[in-house]
């Protein structure tokens, strides 16, 4: 029986919690949803917490000031503030993440559908830039050191690296609760299953083997 | 005088008319508000016409049943309808395009930071794919025929192209009066200014030759 | 046991999947929400399908090539997208739909309460009008050749008709998952029960019995 | 010299000031925006005052407990707040309205695209009904005395009458600062120029003459 | 089995229905969506019921010209309606409240975080006012007689009192379905646990007794 | 002639430029609408800067790094960053903001009416806490180090405290370009002109001698 309630339950969650996550970064209706996190293994969302159960460590987290791993080819790392984290952040239409960088290092190109950015640099001397949509194309970009600040567009092409020889890092500010990322190299080169290559080239207006190269990469 | 009125009015639209550009893809307060496209080439918005003067024609557009001009190195053409053309679309949230293309002629990568778009096939036999978001980076894609529809979400890199050895084309409805464009190849690798090679050969894991090759295509 | 199972599922689906209906034609937080359609004939909307099981088919809708049956008093045929058909749609706020008319068919005066409206002939000439809201009560109506385009802002009374000898059709674009359709005779003239047919002589400002004609016929 | 000011001035608020009509009932993003009302004879919408110079008199207004007309073949009549009466109501989303009615006097069927609607019975015995959309089309209706409230869902066709012998009266809150109203009969039978007769009789399954009733008398 | 099955639908309205109560105060994708309020006890917010069996009677409520008791130390009674009264105006953006007033009583400093409002006076003379945010903190107020209106824009603090020796009544329509009510007083010294009372001296600038005695009352 | 064309540049600038600013934290229709902050002194919001205008310099701004002046009876300082700074921000529905505390310096009981706030100290120990909306009024609040993150949700009165002997700040992003502040002590008990001591009295059950006291300190 008991088994026949945890299925039940399971559906429930499955069809129903869902739906949290399917409204909109708008105004909510109440003063807090705080995301029911029980189910979080597997659902893609969160009902609203009990009111009466909501505590203040609903809209708490720690460990922001340490830095992610950059030991990988990029030499770069992003942490995002999930839901499942800071569960209080549902409904209120924004978060933050962190990014580190080793020297030198990478965050490449990519834009974040659903949301404006502010990153503000904690450490370290970051060049970052975005580009404006077709068909100008414009890159603007600066160099940006401790407490210095650059906007990112909602929707458009951005990417920072590392120009010192130190560590780098930057808090950023995003205006959904989730904002989502597309990497366009991992979009275009890497996707599951792969662009015909002959179309890519032809995408690209170069040869196949140069999209071979790439293809292979990411 | 008159040419101190004309430089008045000409400064009036390059700084008012924008404003109506700004307002969003949202319920309207009016029942429409019809860009007053006489300033067009100054300004990059515009402000609702006298209702009293509004007529039959500002929501009336013709040609769209003829193919765009395919002689180029994608083998594709894109016409958007801009309010320009259609000044009655200012605040209604939708508008249209069409594509064509020659045989094996290529939509390249590209997103619609603004609109979700659905594309109706009215000649030939088209691949059309999108990929979702990072981490996942799955394409999703189907082989289209006359009458095929096939939905790109807001926001989502898509493409496609001709598979057939004759023309091809489809109209797209598109969830914005100013859907906007980012071609993936262009933004990236042919930017203006250009990104560092060395960063896009880090940030893309290949040689910065390979980099070079796409920069120079695009 | 198992009865109670799909007893409460049909619950579940009753009092949960429709609220993914309830969302607004709005920015969603992520980047799709397929419907889940599994209790589309107990339901009124839909919640998210989980993204693991997407498939481009949720994407893809075939047969709007087909003309509608229009052996019917009108002469008309109008087929909407619905999320039953294309699931893809949910949350995307745009859907197209299909109109064929028989030589001299009609499309009555309706509106749309949630979307304003692009049509497309692509066959036939069409007469195409929508009236302005009160007090000015203006038509604004164009004879329309295929390729020709026709706006008819949200909310908006609009009819069509076939002015040509031959059959014609339309391709519309609606800027909303589900549009609504208010069909202005069947309102009126044609509800369950039935406005007092002395009420709307005095709001019409004719005898009795001209309502009574319209009530048998709506 | 100050001609040519005041026609630049007029000039101004007619292509400026109309652009905060354009915007939505949607938050503002500072805490009032009170309507410019200056050139309110030739403008359809407002600019904001400056706000130094804005009074409590911007948000006030006399006299919704004064009856209206109803000296009309509706014997109804209508009064609705407008922003050049209270504009201090430009974009707070929000209007209330007042209608009177003599002993049997009919609000016709009616619409407001932009608005749902709560009335509040103040005097007399009123019946008040909407109408589903399409394809159900369901009456659902109400007897209200004296502090009955009734709702009307943003979009569909309602109406009102005073079902007693003496006086009655409502009090409406709608949920735009600019509802809208489309008056079907205007709409459809008393449009400018009219609908052609033949293509109404088809759409309402009537013989033209009874079009012809209606549009004499609309 | 019984318990089983109420276990579940308890289950089921606790995590599925709040998620209603999240949907913002956006524009509906449906005409209605009536609030389910079986669960009401238990829950926060509201599936849409069935619209086959929606009634009229989900759109009416009777008792608004009913005074609330104003008994107390206020002097004074605020009554909105909410969903359980009213299930109609689930997602219709829009609700009504009515206070009454005892001589001289006074509805102490209040906001509503998610409505703007407009006061209607029924009966009496009102004193009504609000301020303008950091840094102005502008007083505007109006006396008010029966008939007159005055506006509270969003998220403003404003307060009211019977200036008058008889009775005071007003009828209020608010912006959102949901408008919710912080009552200054409440939140700053008298919330629970309360605010350290040396914090507040600090913030007021003024002696911790003072504090003490505010915090004692409230 | 000059002085006529300036005194109707700073005509236009009153009228027009306003408009930008009442326009929502909405999704734009255009990738950008960076500020033309020319006329700043004189208006009270920006219409877009010609975007062939635009340089990175409008997405940047320096100085976050350096702490706010907290010699002030609050002994604590809080800086938002404006259009003015950073006139990218326009239309991106975001923002930040730093706080900085001397020893037990206080940000005191305010809150914002148009954007939720998540704050991540960066230095020192602070109490944070916020209180929900009537009639629970629960506070809820936690002690804060550097890199610890809170929430305050939209609208709800909240606070901050230095808790440790040596100083300490945070960085707040808000999800709105301009969020507003409401100053609880400014708005209740020093707003101009004051509100009337025996109301105030009444309304928060104290003598009016305590009442002469806050408003004579704030």
């Amino acid at each position: 029986m008991e088994a026949i309630i945890l299925l039940l339950l399971a559906l429930i969650s499955l069809t129903c919690s869902i739906i949290a996550f399917a409204t909109s970064d708008q105004i909510p209706i109440q003063d807090f949803c705080v995301a029911d996190v029980k189910y979080s293994e597997t659902v893609y969302g969160y009902a609203c917490k009990d009111p009466k159960l909501v505590i203040a460590d609903d809209f708490y987290l720690s460990g922001t000031e340490l830095a992610g791993n950059t030991s990988n080819p990029f030499g770069s790392s992003a942490k995002r503030i999930s839901l499942t984290q800071l569960p209080g952040l549902n409904t209120l239409g924004i978060t933050i993440a962190r990014a580190d960088f080793a020297p030198w290092g990478v965050n490449p190109p990519h834009y974040h559908p659903r949301a404006s950015e502010i990153i503000t640099v904690v450490e370290g001397t970051i060049e970052a830039g975005f580009i404006t949509s077709n068909p100008e194309n414009r890159l603007l970009k600066k160099i940006l050191v401790k407490g210095d600040v650059f906007v990112n567009p909602r929707g458009l092409v951005h990417y920072q690296r590392n120009v010192g020889d130190g560590n780098a890092a930057f808090i950023a500010a995003l205006a959904s609760q989730n904002p989502g990322v597309v990497m366009v190299g991992n979009a275009v080169f890497g996707s599951d299953p792969t662009i015909s290559s002959d179309l890519l080239a032809k995408a690209f207006h170069v040869d196949e083997n140069v999209i071979h190269k790439l293809q292979e990469a990411n």
